[in-house]
């Protein structure tokens, strides 16, 4: 399967187990609320900068955020 | 550290495990030689695409690649 699809996958498996909005996690992580929708419809080629954001935001290390 | 320096570091101890030239990991990934050279020296906010390309050529897994 197409990597951005599994990264949006994953974030958004990641989110609902803290229970969390989007909006909630785009504060977080300091990105915006659209970029997040995005991400998780697998329409994002991702940067590591903003990948790292993210799993700081949702509470993993990278390690964990690619253990899919 | 800055998760540009760390995945540039992380693909060269990878490619050496492998005893290959940047020349040969770039052939192998699809990758220009000159873009090897600035990801190994941090100049690079690779893209999750990208980084898949250089996870397949270094025969490691995602998660194994951002094992650091």
């Amino acid at each position: 399967m197409d990597i951005r699809i599994l990264v949006g996958k994953r974030v958004k498996e990641l989110r609902n187990k803290l229970k969390i909005s989007q909006e909630e996690l785009a504060d977080i992580a300091e990105l915006d609320r659209t970029y997040i929708t995005s991400v998780e419809c697998g329409k994002r080629n991702i940067s590591i900068v903003n990948i790292e954001k993210l799993a700081i935001a949702l509470k993993v290390t990278l390690k964990e955020f690619f253990d899919f």
